[in-house]
């Protein structure tokens, strides 16, 4: 098989400099009869931080120890060889799924993992130890399997081709009706775009109806379409292009409290169990454009709406009970009690009560032009 | 908004022609004082043939009829006014999903559905009229709300930009490490290619390793990421292709009952309860490349694999004793004994149990050699 062209040098230097320094430190206290250990973050929940200003779930300083001893030489043992296959994958430039990985220590004897739960830990052990210098799971080069989402617009992508290295460029603006299907890394990746900003939509048919219209030429921006919660190569896409082409990211998703604290949740500030990632994968400046509570009466939906079913309110109650981002947020207390009191949801389709074109003819432009207006 | 520019003239001709006789007759039986009646397909399991030389599950000539009574009234109202929602999504070059019919007819007053479930059945009647006049759904102008999966390889889609009219071209061997997302109706795209084969693929991480490693370039072949159970879309995508272009379809899952009975089975012969469809979605012409039973074997995968779950064997004999496709087939009942035999499942990531590469430069090549060997 052909050698694959390397990512960005500096990328991949960084995260073998830091592979190699571990186990030089391990190799080390061996040939000083000293026995090795190695840190990791502890990655609970009691050890998560949420601060308003950086805006993401953030992992605490509290760490765990993983010394050699008769009773930890396996998973000591396993935790070398997954950064020694990681090192040889960014050598190659390839890569790996979590059932890969899974599946490549079948070949280690008596170190081999038993379920891919002990490799996906042992795995996510590695990934928060290398946060703390900076480095994602991508840049271990292990990826996740699901897909990454759906682009179209002013945008064109700047990518390689994996073989020769060559500059290949894609221009969102030119698929059709069809779009660009997000890869699992998007490290390499960068952008050109005279966009003025992003739009993450939560459903597929929202996407393709934005699309098919155009929607994006004439409002002058990107859209992306989550379909439900954000994937990982979802959400990293959406922060590097927001970073480095400095656009405001705008959320179009169901006025449901699965909407509110699971998908443009988990998109803004990440989630609590994998705060070691969010710094990587969230996108603290998105904005919430609606479906808002307050969108149901502005825009007369009333009568397109659904009841609440208890699970929703739990959900509701929990998030203003337990959830550090919408508690810190004044703005998104209301917006959930002022749900709670209407005892009722509404989807972005329900806009289709007013007629197909309706949430581009009328209630994207009337939204857009009060960006201050977004909940937070 | 912006008109679209129609779709292939023929297509919109066919499907307002339909909609207009019905709706003529039902005119023409009020103005001679009798009561109107619609015919539909029953689309019960009972209705369902499998013809080994056509490939599908097909739906049988058992009509229902919905004669205008007090009872019926509501009903035969949302089914005209369903058709003309159609009719008039023909004529604007738009579409609608499943749930924004649901809440157009938010705005019909008396005949507003109650919930989803009355205008997906009603849809799904009109559905299975139209098909009998060789219509599909995206014909009618109802899409899908389901991700279309992904796409990469030799091949060169000719798509339309909406607005304009204008031919583009997407080339899907130029799109780096991402891939073209297909798009909710393919019914308009025309292709280019030199490829020799499409590589129907279960998982996203298998599509992205092929992709990476460019491995449609060397193999000549274009390869689409199914993600499970193929979506309508990625169905028809295969199919459309397949047929113009005169390419065979092989497919690469997990050796499993799921995979065998669900993901292959509905990418062929679609699914029994939506045999309306299948005429439009299934791939006759796919075979099974594996990974097979056999493949277990051939390629040194005991130690990789896992014990069937007692769903998976219930699932086996389901299909041995009940599946008209699999009852027909005497090389399928022998692999999925084969299987039950074993007592294992091997998931097609479990081939980098050989290392990473193992499954580009061993297992597919194999494999491709003796595509005679294919399950049927």
């Amino acid at each position: 098989m052909k050698k694959n062209v390397p990512q960005a040098a500096h990328t991949t230097d960084k995260t073998i400099a830091l592979i190699d320094s571990i186990a030089a430190q391990v190799r080390a206290d061996i040939e000083v009869g000293k026995l090795p250990d190695l840190k990791f973050p502890v990655r609970a929940l009691d050890n998560v931080t949420y601060d308003k200003r950086k805006g993401y779930f953030e992992l605490g300083a509290a760490e765990k120890e993983r010394t050699l001893t008769v009773t930890t030489a396996r998973s000591f043992a396993q935790t070398l060889r997954l950064m020694a296959t990681s090192r040889t994958m960014v050598e190659h430039d390839d890569f790996a799924t979590k059932r890969e990985v899974y599946y490549i220590s079948k070949n280690w004897g008596d170190c081999r993992f038993d379920d891919q739960a002990e490799s996906d830990a042992t795995m996510d052990d590695i990934e928060a130890m290398a946060s703390m210098h900076g480095l994602s799971r991508e840049q271990l080069r292990f990826y996740p399997e699901s897909h990454g989402g759906s682009v179209a617009g002013r945008l064109t992508v700047v990518d390689r081709n994996p073989l020769s290295g060559a500059t290949v460029e894609i221009d969102c603006a030119n698929l059709g009706s069809g779009a660009y299907s997000i890869p699992r890394s998007v490290e390499h990746l960068s952008f050109r775009t005279d966009a003025q900003f992003v739009l993450a939509i939560e459903t597929g048919g929202m996407f393709q109806r934005l699309n098919n219209h155009r929607f994006w030429e004439t409002a002058r921006c990107i859209i992306v379409e989550m379909g439900g919660v954000p994937t990982r190569a979802t959400r990293r896409f959406i922060r590097v292009l927001s970073d480095t082409q400095n656009l405001p990211v705008y959320c179009f998703v169901d006025c449901d409290p699965y909407g509110f604290t699971n998908i443009y949740r988990t998109l803004k500030v990440g989630s609590g169990n994998a705060a070691h990632v969010n710094r990587f994968l969230c996108v603290p400046q998105a904005h919430f454009l609606g479906v808002t509570p307050q969108d149901i009466v502005d825009f007369g939906l009333e009568d397109a709406t659904h009841p609440l079913s208890p699970r929703d309110i739990k959900r509701a109650q929990d998030a203003l009970e337990n959830d550090p981002f919408i508690m810190a947020h004044p703005e998104w207390i209301a917006a959930i009690k002022e749900l709670l009191a209407m005892g009722v949801r509404a989807e972005q389709q329900a806009l289709a009560k007013w007629g197909l074109d309706y949430v581009i003819s009328e209630y994207l432009p009337k939204k857009l032009a009060n960006t201050g207006r977004f909940l937070p």
